[in-house]
């Protein structure tokens, strides 16, 4: 019998697995049939680690939640970790559109379920005081203007990147790169005279 | 047999029936049998309404984005049209919410559906170019600063509104009415000096 660490480390490779067919079929074609077929075990071993449907998609949910506080955790690292974070929550390369993309299929879910609802809650409350804590730090280091209020920042910034990577998500053309970095710095500029090296460079 | 028109209105009436299960119980609550329960026909009359489960989560769509449109509309012509018009996409009112619950159920599906995502691309893109016409309009009449380009200023309220709206769905006891007023009038505030009568009432 295989030790519990072997169990955990299985069923998170299954959920990635899982993970990679709702990104591109969505969430019908997450069957434990096609699920077995992908990762080479039989359903029996599918349905072994995940009951049913909610806990698979709890799964997939919380694959995608611990990239992003990987992305978190390395951007709070970087010397303008104000923009840093913010990108890091913003689709702007592969891996972060899939994420992006299983996001809306597990929120489409999510909408009428109170559990993963509290899940998406709780993960959005710890993501808002996260980008509290980077605009206080940068306050302290003077970069970001002082008679500004750090929650209301966090909340206005917070909504312009989930609005902008909400948009993204259904319309890659017009959101290329470019344009989220500009509208980003648009946002960033309202808040008042910051200074110019904290900010992504301008392109158009 | 019945007229054309009198089919569309029918379709319609249980295309708003499905919704309202969708609203309550997600998706998978609109089967056939539930819709034609509760809309008082036969399981073949909604068969022969909606071929498939594709055909329905469209004409939900439709119907939610319809809404929408009467929504905006309605706010142009009030005498403060740009904070009237992102007012109307804030889930503000319980129509509002059950409007951006179905938008999510969607969107959930959309996400790996080309159709269903061209679709909420032209919906997005013809809501932001209201927005930039309101902002043209109120240029002229002086109530938004000169200096700003309307795309822009379009570009980051419309993500604003959305990722409020993203954020409210998930967490309505955090973003009450008075937060989300807040929340807008912070990303207004920070456009630069528009005239004081043309913002909601600050509350908090």
């Amino acid at each position: 019998m295989p030790a519990r660490g072997d169990h955990e480390q299985r069923r998170r490779e299954v959920a990635r697995i899982a993970a990679e067919l709702v990104a591109t079929g969505g969430l019908t074609a997450a069957t434990h049939r096609r699920i077995a077929a992908a990762s080479g075990c039989s359903t029996t071993v599918v349905s072994h680690y995940f009951a049913n449907k909610q806990d698979l998609i709890r799964a997939i949910y919380v694959e995608v939640g611990n990239r992003v506080t990987s992305r978190l955790v390395a951007a709070g690292a970087s010397t303008t970790p104000l923009v840093a974070v913010l990108e890091a929550l913003l689709p702007l390369d592969e891996d972060r559109v899939v994420d992006w993309r299983l996001l809306f299929a597990f929120l489409g879910v999510a909408v009428t379920d109170p559990d993963l609802e509290a899940e998406q809650r709780s993960r959005v409350a710890a993501v808002r005081a996260r980008i509290e804590q980077v605009i206080t730090a940068e306050k302290r280091m003077g970069s970001v203007p002082g008679d500004n209020d750090p929650e209301r920042i966090a909340s206005v910034l917070l909504a312009v990147v989930l609005g902008i990577g909400f948009q993204a998500l259904f319309d890659p053309a017009y959101w290329t790169p470019a344009r989220i970095h500009e509208t980003l710095n648009q946002a960033l500029d309202d808040l008042g005279p910051l200074e110019r090296s904290k900010r992504p460079p301008r392109r158009r």
